[in-house]
């Protein structure tokens, strides 16, 4: 029975997310709540979109101009993390590569590879060297920074890789604090189920942050070089709250104003406390990426992370990653005493729910996108 | 009277070390003991050939050629620990650089920098992260692994620095260990004061590594790429048990052996334990160099590594940077609860010495080597 409680917990993956948000680094190292013990099924989202990057890979990649100047092809996988995913997807990029280049140039020696695995500097990278694939055929490197700005040298990179990060916005928009604004996010802690104005707060944001990655990525990509991204996405217009995510972030609200009203923690810092989390649409993200106009779109879709649905969610597992991917966040904000408690009653509360939200399994809300430096 | 005290820390600089060995990585992360604290004396080490290795890259280093085919300098830095020293050597490094190139190239865009900090995989490279210069500009990257074996594609690198880290050897000789063998180390922990056989391993496996290197490096650096190295050295022939380093690991031993007599530590601990360490002589590099055949040798001699010195060898200090710098391989050989008296001793032993000590730290103790890739 392990596997389809495995796979209810994947098709619901876009929950748990890595977090490269200053604010919300995944947990490091290697315990229970490490995020390298709990986001096996980020592995599987990876894995649902490889046949398609493969393709684009086998399509779109000009390899063979890329080794005419060097023979050597630089990757970047953008917010990885401590691991393990990443040398997962990052073996499946090279793996297409090397095909297509047996195809191409059967008699040419294979190029070498250098991959450069990113995350904010506050990331597990000592994790993350210490388990790198002792059988790689490829040289690594840590890189620490902010993927909204400039990581690497101009024309540096041919392909980069972003998988589960993008969606964490680089900064809380500040109206969300200000009890004069009337983007004041009292009493919950997302858009969902929040008035227009919050709504406009985080997608503002996100367009910011749009610009400013696809701007650094432009000038780091050689021309023909391929963007693979995979985060969390939403059909335009389509409700927050009708998604099990949105369901649980408004349930988690209400698990936190409950624990205020007992006056377990403070009404105040749940009215403080919003998660910096943005699902765009496809629309959305293609209107950002033509305004910034460095990038043809090469794909641009919403899918389902895991298709072959089986049984219900497993709702304690689900939030055993959430927790893996935020408890920092949480600590920092309502200390360390109230985390067990915050997480018991947001699993109490979604078990209340738990024939709504397997009815909603099947919604789209990964937002798989191609880009090619142009 | 901080200056001279500190000085004359600095005047012995090589006795202190980074430990880039499988088995000695430096103490991490910023406390009592972490090599970050306490080492602070290698960046005046770097800092004392600064004027020759600028003089190096000014006159060695053909710029425009790298530049003429991409605009990206490419810097190693082996062996870098946690910092901060690093951040210091690799600085220079540029400045010299930037220098030559505006001369050269005084209306071209200045190159793009690119740096990869390299240390063994236990190496602290979280606290390396989060304490690189907020100010540099440069992309940096960590590399985690051994430099005797490959980290960078072919060609990929235009100069490597190694400051204080070719001395250590990748292992010990396994006769060391061998109560069988002429090169048992019975009661001692080093060569210094043993007899030839003992060396003999010593030098034998240095040959190895260096050979290891080398290769390594030549597959990585362009051709006209520089190898800058510092480390610790002796003049052919000169007994190592007549300079401070060589006598206090004769000290160091005698500490642990009073220690097994008085039943503090088992004997046969010390018997096998070795400090995989090994000055070679500018004449035994050149030839090495020369056997491997890549490089060049434009500078090959040995320096005092703070010449100005004043007042005599703190010994406290020079023992804390010491401890900075292997305790974890003590920890791990002898039992924490032997640390502090091994060190408090050691210090003790060292006092009754000084005046011979004091009268040893002029001899030349530093190996300064610049090769370039042929």
């Amino acid at each position: 029975m392990a596997e389809p409680v495995l796979d209810s917990v994947h098709a619901n993956g876009e929950y748990v997310t890595k977090m490269v948000s200053d604010s919300l680094p995944a947990n490091g190292g290697h315990g229970k709540y490490s995020y390298s013990k709990n986001s096996y099924y980020q592995r599987s989202l990876a894995n649902t979109e490889k046949n398609k990057i493969d393709e684009e890979i086998s399509q779109k990649l000009d390899i063979s101009k890329f080794c005419s100047t060097s023979n050597i092809i630089r990757i970047a996988d953008l917010g990885c993390a401590a691991g393990p995913n990443t040398f997962v997807s990052v073996q499946n990029l090279i793996d297409a590569i090397v095909e297509k280049y047996h195809f191409l140039c059967p008699t040419s020696p294979l190029p070498e590879f250098q991959v450069f695995f990113n995350d904010q500097d506050t990331n597990d990278f000592n994790s993350l060297f210490i388990t790198l694939p002792p059988d790689r055929k490829y040289f690594a490197a840590g890189v620490a920074g902010s993927f909204h700005y400039r990581l690497f040298p101009e024309s540096s990179l041919h392909v980069v890789h972003t998988c589960y990060s993008l969606h964490w916005l680089s900064m809380l928009p500040k109206e969300l604090n200000d009890k004069n604004s009337p983007a004041w996010n009292k009493g919950r802690i997302h858009y969902t189920s929040a008035p227009e104005e919050v709504y406009k707060a985080y997608s503002t944001q996100f367009a910011k942050d749009s610009e400013n990655f696809l701007n650094a990525r432009a000038k780091e990509l050689v021309p023909g070089g391929i963007m693979v991204i995979l985060m969390s996405g939403i059909s335009k217009g389509f409700p927050y709250s009708e998604i099990p995510t949105g369901m649980m972030y408004d349930l988690l609200a209400s698990s936190l104003m409950d624990m205020a009203r007992e006056g377990l923690i403070a009404e105040d810092r749940v009215d403080s406390f919003n998660l910096p989390f943005y699902a765009a649409s496809p629309d959305e993200m293609a209107e950002l990426v033509e305004q910034n106009g460095y990038f043809s779109i090469e794909r641009m879709e919403l899918t389902n992370p895991v298709p072959s649905l089986e049984g219900p969610i497993d709702i304690r597992a689900w939030i055993m990653h959430l927790r893996a991917a935020t408890e920092g966040v949480f600590i920092k904000h309502f200390g360390r005493e109230a985390i067990d408690e915050i997480f018991k009653r947001l699993i109490k509360k979604l078990s209340n729910y738990s024939e709504l939200l397997n009815s909603r399994t099947n919604v789209k809300v990964q937002l798989f996108a191609v880009l090619k430096r142009k």
